[in-house]
Parts: structure tokens; C-alpha cells; sequence
């Protein structure tokens, strides 16, 4: 384990990732106020809403509202999702988010196909254009992700080679568009990685790019979420996408079982109990996944938010040994 | 990740751990169910029942029809728990279990004392005394084990040097006894290891007893089972407890989120995916966890189980292939 990071960047996306793919409408309100929750924990980056289609995820048709309603905290990134030029345009016009762009690939092609109705090709000439509308909107890019970096259902196996053919089309890409490519996000989509996977294609990654900084987005459908980051983290990974109780789940990855991201909370457990820091505070983050779960009413993944802190019971022992 | 071995061990501890803790009665019929289900998943060890106290443990007061109703499966080893001679009276009576003997020691005395009602002298008294009542019972014994080897609610963390000490003592004891220990089990009863600690302490006492085999024995309450199995793998062990579907918690941890063993199916998964050989065919493994949940009534925690596994998916891509 000796490549462990002292430092990791955890990048919250429970408010999008999780209220995306709840069946009953969650208010307004009580989405804002998880994101004015989560402001107070610690976290550097919270990812608040989704400007899509409100025909295609009606969950999301209150992003604006959502976007002009939370109180920002100094010193937290506020970020969306968008998948177009309308998304983007939506997002800015609110004047409340701190935007910034990603070029956005997918390693499987039936996958793409499914998600975003766009042959990998079609994809290439879609980025092209997305990086022509960031532009556009004097929107800075630094970023790229490669969605079902890890396997994909409708595909199978995805290779080593293909992330890195994937890896360096996003380096043309950018090269081509002026941008400098700083950081790449690997997504487990549809939960294929398992730690021996997340060795290979991180460190393959890594050694042909060993400037580029690296984030995991990881599913937990199949229990692997916190395994896999550990893994990420012994490779050195520094950046992880994370949702706070475990909220979540990808409502196109269709198959029934799909979980959430990595849970928030979980993972910041488990990086300060190795010493790693993330800058959160943990008994925060717990009252904020009682929230959460609160809020969508029925039970989430999280662990720690259920079995608490160790750190508590170290005070509780501590506090019984000074009682006496 | 250079220290993972090619094969290992999974006991499986799901019938005992699990229905300790399920408040409705499970008819003894459906505990016998689930036991011979999983003899035909490939698993080399079951737990079978519990041989305490019914006034105690009245989940358990079947222990006896549990132990003569299920199918002896020829190749598999089917255990039992008891914690006194009567215990073990009553287990080898009925002359269907695979007995062994084991010494455990309690790394925490407050946990000791709440647990069992001893302190740490009179737990090494007890200790002789049942290796006083193994011989006589011609039971053989090769294996000792150490409870809250990482930490405990009442006491805090547990030193590395502590848990030396533990293992030395069981040696010793091994020693006086005439008996030969080969195996020690570290169990996690109150879920305080994180990939770190178990680093550390295995480490430690690798280091120490090059020669000594050790197993793990990993609570998921605060969601780390997983990530400590694999931190366990990257340290050589071989040899797991876990429990088909997630079923169980210990009832004398009194934490309220207490979750049971790591979950078997999803270590399964892991251990394939990382091409370490378990022994078990996953999908059969996936059938008793879902039976599992069947009769408790209630979601169980394992994640493979619902997500499924990724061989079924690889065989779902390739027949798509083939069928064009």
C-alpha cells in the first residue's frame, strides 16, 4: 500500500446521482436543503442537480429551482450535469454554479448507443461540437471521462487497449481543441471493476500517462464500491466521485439490482481510519445521510451513517476512563 | 498485490451467525433448507447450528433437529458453535457433525466480561479447562482464535502488541496442552478494522509466526468487509468466515447498526474476479443467498445477489454475439 495518497479530493454527487432515480417526486426544498447540509461538512465539490430533458427525468425538471435556491458556501465548487448545448445554456444562465467543461467518451458502443443514442463516431463529432460550445461560453476545460471504462453489459470485457485508444482520443481531442487535458475520470458505469481490474487499467493508464491525474467514479452494485477505491487509492488515485448515503443508481444501466456510487461517508471512514485526509467532517457527513435517507424515506446503502463512527466510540471510551 | 493467493478457504457460517439474530422464529424446516442448498454450491465448510444455551439464544433451541435433519453432503465439513462442555456434549451427540476443537482467547476484557462473564484470567482458566474436556472427548484441535482483535466499543482500539500477545499466549496454551496450533482466527467482532489495521496486524504477526496460517473473520457494520478481505488477500491469508447473503450480527455487540459476516457470495465474486479459485460455483452460491433472504423475510445486505454476477452477463453478450 505504499502508494497512498496523503490527500484525496472527494467529489460529491448524492443531490444529482441519487434524487435522479427516486420514484416519488422529493420537493424542492428538501433537495436544497441536503445540498445546504452537505455545504457545512467539509466537502470541496458538491455536483447539485441535473439540467437534462425534464420529459426524458422529470426527477430533474426542478433543476433550476433547485440551482437559484441553495446557499453557497465560500470555498465549495457547486457543479450540474448537462448533456447538450440547451443543459449548458440552462446551467450558466442560472449564474449560481461554478462551471466548468469535460470531454466525455464511452468505451462501450452498444452502451452509447443505449445511453445517448450516438455511434462512437457520432460521439467523437458531438465532443467536437461540445468543445466548440464551451468555447463559445468561455466555459474552461481541463477534464475528460471515459464512461464503462470497466466492462458494460451490453458489451462485456472492455480491454486495457481500448481505455488507453480512449485515453489518447481524449488527448487528440483536446490537443485539437486547444485544451489542456489534466485529469481523467474512469467510470465503472454498470459496476464491472473489481480491484484486480482497477489495478490493471489504472496502472496501464498511469504508467503511459504519468502526468495526468486519474478519478474513479464507481458503482456499487455489485459490493465492490469501497474494495475498489481502496485499490484506486493503492494505485495512487487521488479524486473520487462519491454519493452521500449511498444515494443512487443509473436509471439506463437496466438491470435491476444497479446501486448507487460509493458512498460518501463510507469512504471518508476509511481514508481517515489509513491516515488519508479529505478535509471532511465525518459526524457532519453521517447527520447529512440521515437526511438523505430521511428525505427519500426508505432505507440507503450507507454503513457508517448505521454502525457510526469509530471516533465516537473512542470518545465514549475515553469519556468513560475520565468519569471514573 | 503480489502477496494474493492462488486459492482460498471460505467458511461459511450463515445458518449459525444469521438466524441468531432474526427476531421471528425460522421454522427449523427452512434453517435445514437453506443447509443443504448450500452443501451443492461447492462450499467445504457449513456452520450448521448453535449449541448454547435456548434460554439464552432461543433461536437456537432447535440446534439438535437442525443438526439431525440436514443431508450430510460426502466431502463437505459441517460444523456447530457451543461455548461449554454442555455444549459440546450436546453437538457430539448426535454424532453428525465434523467436531473441532478450538481455543479463543478475547482480545478486549471489557468486551470479555460483558460476553462471557470473565475476566482475562478466568478466560485462560476456561481455556484449559476445555482443552481438558477436548481430550477427553478425543475432539481434536488445531486452531485458536482471537475475538475484537481490532478494536472494541468498550475499550477502544486493540494494540498491535496486544494481539501478539494473544497469539503467544495461545501458543502457549497450545504448548502446555500437548496440541499442535496451526491455525489462528482473527475476528473482527465488533466491525473496528479497516484495511490499514488489518495490514498492520497481520503484518505483525506473519512476521512473527511465519509459519502460522490465519484466518479472518470480518463484521460489515461499517462497510468495510470487503475492502478488509482484499486488504487480507493482499497479505497472504487464505482462509474466511463469511455468511451467504450477508445474514447475521452478532446480538452482544449492542451497537444498533451491528451488521453480520462479510458477505460469502460477493467474496466469492471478488476472489473469481481476481482469479484467486475458491471452489464454489457463484451461481448456485447466488440461489442459497436468495433463498436466504426468502426465509427471513426481509432485504439481506449481500449485493451480488441482486446485482448478479458478471459470468451470467459475459454469457448474455456472447449468445447475443452468436445468435447473429
Amino acid at each position: 500500500m505504499s502508494d497512498l495518497p496523503k490527500r484525496v479530493r472527494i467529489l460529491e454527487e448524492g443531490p444529482r446521482e441519487g434524487f435522479q432515480i427516486e420514484k416519488g417526486p422529493i420537493p424542492t426544498a428538501r433537495k436544497i436543503e441536503l445540498i445546504d447540509s452537505l455545504s457545512e461538512t467539509g466537502l470541496e465539490q458538491i455536483q447539485v442537480t441535473s439540467f437534462v430533458n425534464p420529459k426524458a427525468v422529470p426527477t430533474m425538471a426542478d433543476a433550476n429551482e433547485v440551482a437559484m435556491g441553495f446557499t453557497r458556501k465560500p470555498g465549495v465548487r457547486y457543479t450540474a450535469l448537462w448533456l447538450n448545448d440547451k443543459g449548458l445554456e440552462r446551467a450558466i444562465a442560472t449564474q449560481r454554479l461554478d462551471i466548468k467543461g469535460s470531454l466525455s467518451l464511452t468505451a462501450s458502443e452498444k452502451f452509447l448507443l443505449r445511453n445517448q443514442k450516438r455511434t462512437l463516431e457520432e460521439n467523437v463529432a458531438a465532443v467536437r461540437s461540445i468543445i466548440g460550445m464551451f468555447k463559445h461560453y468561455n466555459v474552461p476545460i481541463n477534464r475528460g471521462s471515459i464512461m464503462a471504462a470497466f466492462g458494460c453489459n451490453f458489451e462485456g470485457d472492455i480491454s486495457v487497449e481500448r481505455v488507453l485508444a480512449m485515453v489518447k482520443q481524449l488527448h487528440d481531442l483536446a490537443d485539437e481543441g486547444g485544451i489542456k487535458l489534466e485529469i481523467v475520470s474512469l467510470a465503472d458505469t454498470m459496476a464491472w471493476a473489481t480491484p484486480g481490474s482497477i489495478q490493471k487499467v489504472v496502472g496501464a493508464v498511469r504508467e503511459k500517462y504519468p502526468e495526468l491525474e486519474l478519478s474513479l467514479h464507481l458503482h456499487d452494485t455489485r459490493g465492490m464500491g469501497i474494495a475498489n477505491a481502496l485499490a484506486g487509492l493503492q494505485m495512487g488515485v487521488k479524486t473520487f466521485d462519491a454519493a452521500v448515503a449511498g444515494l443512487g443508481g443509473c436509471p439506463f444501466a437496466s438491470h435491476s439490482g444497479a446501486a448507487g456510487n460509493v458512498c460518501t461517508e463510507d469512504l471518508v471512514f476509511m481514508c481517515h481510519e489509513m491516515g488519508i485526509e479529505t478535509g471532511v467532517n465525518l459526524e457532519k457527513l453521517i447527520e447529512s445521510a440521515l437526511l438523505a435517507e430521511e428525505i427519500v424515506g426508505h432505507p440507503l446503502p450507507g454503513s457508517v451513517m448505521k454502525g457510526g463512527s469509530l471516533d465516537r466510540l473512542r470518545q465514549k471510551v475515553a469519556d468513560s476512563r475520565s468519569a471514573r
